[in-house]
């Protein structure tokens, strides 16, 4: 078959560990007989490198003419890169945003589970974990509330006030609920909600419709928690959690610890889609601008989100399992990068964990 | 001398763990020749029980009238407590909000550390650590931002859409600041200020505030951390930070997951304060409704506020490092509640511990 995929190196390491997955990619056209077309989108700082903003309406449209993003990382290193001497709206991040909004991709999915092989790397004791380890996937509502609300700064009597606003309606509760409780009931059957209910009206809406949602899944248990009991539950009893359900800013906090808690972000894909097949897909991780252009990065994040492309966006199952076994077995080889290197082990850079992998699909 | 007290009992364990400080305060008194007339006051579900609402005018006028509040905990289990049925602005929260407001509390410090004695209810492995161990203070902003935003929930077209909002003035920002960066002159002089700046506007305020009140502390250290990032580095590398500096949600969910990575947060004190001398002084942790009145919580965190109450409001510095060597030598004598019980300790109740520090004072 025929697929269009536009690759969105971005910036730091983002077109190293991007060059790796397509590798992977490539060997999996070769060996199952397809073709992939790649288009190349600018975004954040190397869109604002070539044309002075961080997304143009022409890469919103090579992306939207393709069945499925591919992306790295992007933003650099806010203490040095000239990026950020730029206003606000000129700065990398903006393009991330706006490229959401753009492709409306408002189900941002992110696992995080203790990888087997990497269990030395995560940071909280074995005796927390206990024996059964943890897995989990976050799914945070992406294009709405804090980062897409109305803002502004205004002068009241000579003092400088800074106003953003937080907002969500029923059917952006709706949609990203549905997806979560999907989700759950191809898992473990619990979604657990995170808002601060006690405080705000959004979160007082969100609990209403997420509470409505599950009455379609009598399966699925469903939970209440606050944002802040979930910030230490994380820390203190990962294993609780199967699905978390959450909104934007809660969200992006939230999946960043979970990822850290994990102790293998280098290793952990996600997933952003909108209501079709369509999705961009991109490692959890950063840019990692003191890395970028070594030969240090790990790619295995961009190749797990690759697999995510595959089986998500172009159903592609035998695929995506061919391209995860491939990680697995050269993990159980005991080739690793730096970032989860341990005793015994392998050590190889970034182009050379993504050829063993590509010669294992 | 003589000093006036009010005393908060509040709702869960509250009650026990404010009669177990007062043990201790009694103490103080007699040792120290001082008066300390107490006065109660009913905040939260204790408030909803009499009064009907969770704070009244007369409850704030005695608190005013002290020189310091002693508060236990707030709030009961959402799931089955009757106050949750009320409207939001009538449950046990709303009270807590409203007497940091009627209190002008805009300064909420609250110490994260490894207690060396109880290193081993940590949850973070210990290589991860280091040998150092660590030790912040958060320092949350308490009045402004989302929480005491402007809130509504209006219908479009038939569906109901909830806006909150978030600002901050330079004022605001500023006397916060200015208290972080005097905290931090007395210790290892180091501020990390968090923010979302990359995409709030009220961030970008904050951080241009921030840098301006960092001027006038040459010696110190200021760094700006990202809030996802942040919600990182406290389980990857805690040791970093000495003051953090932040927002209030931010705060309020950050100074969560720091208590939970020190594994002793039923040891945590804190404190909220306004530009004088006035402070209401309360436990880190929460009013955990499951444990109530079975003498099993324990009242170290709520004696430690106590001794801060005694140092910051009443300048009594003398009684309150008598307070903390109490604290510290019947922990060095192995006696420790169920939450922090480990092998080969003495397992004590709640009033057992009070006994003990008053006692050891
Ligand atoms: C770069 C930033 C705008 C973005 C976000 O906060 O959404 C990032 O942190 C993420 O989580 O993808
Ligand atoms: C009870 C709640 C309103 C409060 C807050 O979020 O401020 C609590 O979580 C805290 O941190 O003191």
């Amino acid at each position: 078959m025929e697929y269009k995929i536009a690759l969105i190196p971005g910036d730091g390491i983002g077109p190293e560990i991007v060059s790796e997955a397509k590798k992977v990619l490539d060997k999996v056209c070769e060996k199952y007989h397809h073709t992939f077309t790649y288009s190349e989108v600018l975004l954040g700082g190397a869109s604002i490198d070539v044309h002075g903003v961080p997304l143009t309406d022409e890469a919103i449209a090579t992306a939207k003419a393709s069945d499925a993003v591919l992306m790295g990382s992007i933003g650099g290193d806010a203490r040095t890169s000239p990026w950020y001497k730029l206003e606000p709206s000129k700065r990398p991040e903006a393009g991330l945003l706006a490229i959401r909004k753009a492709l409306n991709l408002f189900a941002n999915l992110r696992p995080a589970y203790l990888y087997k092989e990497l269990e030395e790397a995560c940071p909280i004791k074995k005796e927390v974990i206990g024996e059964d380890g943890f897995d989990m996937i976050i799914v945070r509502e992406l294009t709405g509330g804090l980062y897409f609300g109305e803002r502004k700064t205004i002068e009241e009597d000579g003092v400088k006030k800074a106003i953003d606003t937080l907002s969500y309606n029923e059917n952006e509760i709706r949609r990203i609920a549905i997806k979560a409780f999907d989700i759950a009931m191809k898992r473990r059957k619990k979604v657990t909600s995170v808002d601060k209910a006690n405080v705000l009206d959004s979160s007082r809406l969100w609990r209403k419709v997420v509470e409505e949602v599950a009455k379609d899944y009598p399966e699925v248990t469903l939970e209440h928690m606050l944002v802040d009991n979930c910030a230490m539950q994380l820390v203190h009893d990962p294993g609780q959690f199967d699905v978390i359900l959450t909104e934007n800013m809660f969200g992006d906090i939230l999946s960043d610890e979970a990822s850290m808690v994990t102790g293998s972000i280098g290793m952990l894909s996600s997933a952003s889609l909108n209501e079709t097949k369509f999705g961009l897909y991109e490692p959890s991780h950063g840019s990692a601008p003191d890395i970028a252009g070594q030969n240090k990065a790990n790619p295995i994040a961009t190749i797990l989100s690759a697999a995510m492309l595959l089986r998500y966006s172009l159903n592609l199952d035998e695929e995506a399992d061919a391209v995860e076994a491939a990680v697995q077995k050269v993990l159980t080889d005991g080739y690793r990068t730096g970032d989860i290197m341990s005793e015994g082990c392998k050590a190889v850079g970034t182009k050379e964990m993504g050829d063993l992998i590509a010669a294992a699909v």
